[in-house]
């Protein structure tokens, strides 16, 4: 049995970067899903683990570690001799990989956020309608933002290089859930290379994975 | 001649944490200051190296790379064996740094950055008057994160363990501004391990040596 755990949602993107990182690596994992509607993330057990009542939460062994983007740099360098490397071969490139994590969290993920969850997470789950203002202000920022990552993606396959990294997996699930689900990807497939950085990814194995776990 | 350019600012706190980490690493290395005023950020030669228009960036001979956060993890790589290890020694060590600088940008940076806009940026360098309601909020929200810091650093010296990393120096520069120009420290010094990691931090002689360029 794996004892690399997993502490999450299937449905949540933050939960499927780190399932599609483990994939991609094909590293042993099992997928231990908390009751969200039961707010079980703020309850004392979990708070232990997680203390701002978040997911995800990973447990190896007995190491925990929490917070998505720490844990797939934990993984990308754990399994660093198995399966491709996605943190780079060289110091400049695993720079460079960092450099793009840092604008996916300070550029890119706010409005892509709050855009799915306007379109998605809101309506589905949390039974709050979407706010169509909202949402074009968001995909309105995000456009913005994705017109530098068009510029970038003309010179190189991937953000960091030519090589798939963690920096790519990264974006991975709002995308898809802003394509697919939210049908609002007009802002990634009207940009030629975005649209086509988003389909290599969507098109792996190790995503198809993680959709394998969303009930229809 | 040092090769290692700092493109910044000297007051941000942005250019800071480059610099402190620099400074802690016994690097070589020279600050070219813009001409923030002119708005030297937005134009065309600048966002050839950092498209979004932002500052710090670095180049290290012909290797340009952007974000603070990136490049404070690129120094301590490359420092590596150069004065102390600001990134632990171990993989698990690693990923507790990762997970708390990820904690600094995701629930941190926000308020603080906040308060700090508010209470001495806007008015020393923008020319826009506090405004004491969006003070009172971000303060508010910075007290429940640093709730957890104290819980947290009730059980060790530092944010990944006993021992000085990117991930506590990072937090360093807003800390100083709210607690010393913009004088609304209570948070902080109301906080006793809080309190005992910024006394020990503020006073690295690294942290000195960046003062030393502010003019009063």
């Amino acid at each position: 049995m794996a004892t690399f755990k997993v502490i999450g949602i299937a449905p949540s993107p933050y939960t499927q970067r780190v399932l599609v990182v483990l994939n991609e690596k094909g590293a042993d994992y099992f997928l231990q899903e908390i009751d969200r509607m039961g707010n079980a993330q703020k309850k004392p057990e979990h708070l232990l683990l997680q203390p701002f009542g978040q997911i995800p939460v990973i447990q190896d062994g007995d190491f925990t570690l929490f917070e998505s983007r720490a844990i797939v740099r934990y993984i990308a360098d754990k399994y660093e001799g198995q399966g491709p490397s996605l943190y780079g071969k060289t110091l400049e490139e695993r720079a460079l990989v960092e450099q793009w994590l840092a604008v996916e969290v300070e550029e890119f993920d706010s409005p892509t956020g709050a855009a799915v969850f306007q379109l998605v997470f809101g309506p589905k789950y949390v039974g709050i309608p979407t706010d169509e203002a909202i949402v074009s202000s968001s995909l309105e920022k995000l456009a913005k933002v994705l017109d530098v990552y068009e510029a970038h993606l003309s010179k190189s396959k991937f953000l960091a290089g030519d090589f798939l990294s963690i920096a790519d997996l990264v974006h991975l699930p709002l995308l898809f859930f802003l394509v697919t689900v939210g049908n609002r990807g007009e802002v990634v497939t009207s940009r030629k290379h975005v649209k086509a950085w988003y389909e290599t990814m969507s098109s792996l194995p190790s995503w198809y994975k993680v959709l394998s776990l969303l009930s229809p």
